[in-house]
């Protein structure tokens, strides 16, 4: 039972953490946001060399792009936690993610957030992140990695009318 | 104590299996999703026979549907569980689903999930699973049933003015 | 350990409450959504004072203004729960408000929660709502506040090319 419980407090203070990268991340605080993560850490959002960072202090550097939105939402969802051992774990989230341009347009991508985690003597925190995406919408253009799908068997066919 | 740790783990347990369905679905992962669901399940999307499934086999068939799709991307939120027994729980989820076609038009509904949920030897597995929708924009036609709302009160009056 | 299992229950029914705020709005069971409420409850949207109301009755009797729209979808994301003593705690969530007038037009907002809740006689309540917003499109009208964000530094250039 002890056990459990020690599962259930580790799942629940990595779920905050990742909801506190989100709620940063929209109020552009981010050294608060860099603080999530270990001072080690390896971060990625695409291959372009401006969407990676080594360390806290290029993370929050890099992640100055976002200014160049209006006005930013990150919701978080499916938020599936792996603890691997006492003090490491993995998590996979989903995120819709609404972009504002300076001129009203909008941009939206479904991403995912695939993450190490460790725990420190400051509490768990965020080691490596890798971002890839289902989808977005046409006016979101950064070259965020597609996540994989499988394809359809051989032969297979589209049913008529489902669609109205 | 133990009663209410065992009731946290329960619904820890449900909330990963409802996450994976999302995740297995949007990665056309049929095989995986169809094994969250018990051998004897009994799945319905609408009144459409094609959206309704009895058996784990049958729904891996159906939901191959949703390869007429080019990405997809299923968000839960506002997930509710009520274990109802030792064995046996209910779910209610909100979903998010995002649906891109091949020629890049999108189609969005705002569905929900009602599940019943058995504990099987293999963990807890969705046994019933409907649907319903609070809403979809004008591109998504699937005949998903409308979710209950109910009615103004006789004589009520819009206010003006609050929209700007 | 009993402690910790005590947070994690409260956070589990504070959890609940919040969403079962945005099923019984999107349902329009006022009263049941009222109910979630403190007796002396203080809500306000905005700073319209039809986007405000003290009690549950006046909540109840506000909130009809929903019925303008034909359709709504609140899904919760990123629920944030502190608890601050015993028996009082702060939360903040993210909403992803869906809303369609009879017309069929739509209109979204990106909305944040801010709530305090108490725990009564009947369970947790919450006894303050406030709500801003990270953002809007352009349909939505209504004049939510704009939630805090920290401007660029001083001489801050936007990257070029990022987005396609």
């Amino acid at each position: 039972m002890a056990e459990g419980m020690r599962e259930l407090l580790d799942r629940r203070l990595i779920e905050d953490l990742l909801a506190d990268y989100c709620r940063h991340l929209d109020r552009m605080a981010l050294e608060e946001l860099a603080a999530l993560f270990t001072a080690d850490c390896r971060v990625t959002y695409g291959a372009d060399p401006r969407l990676a960072a080594v360390g806290r202090e290029a993370l929050a550097g890099s992640l100055a792009r976002m200014w160049r939105w209006r006005r930013t939402a990150h919701h978080l969802a499916n938020v599936r936690i792996w603890l691997d051992s006492a003090d490491t774990a993995r998590a996979e989230s989903y995120v819709h993610a609404w972009h504002e341009r300076p001129d009203g347009g909008t941009a939206t991508v479904f991403g995912r957030y695939l993450d190490y985690l460790r725990r420190t003597p400051e509490g768990w925190r965020i080691a490596e992140r890798r971002m890839d995406m289902n989808g977005a919408d046409a006016a979101f253009r950064v070259a965020i990695p597609q996540a994989p799908r499988n394809p359809p068997p051989p032969g297979w066919q589209a049913p008529e009318g489902l669609d109205g």
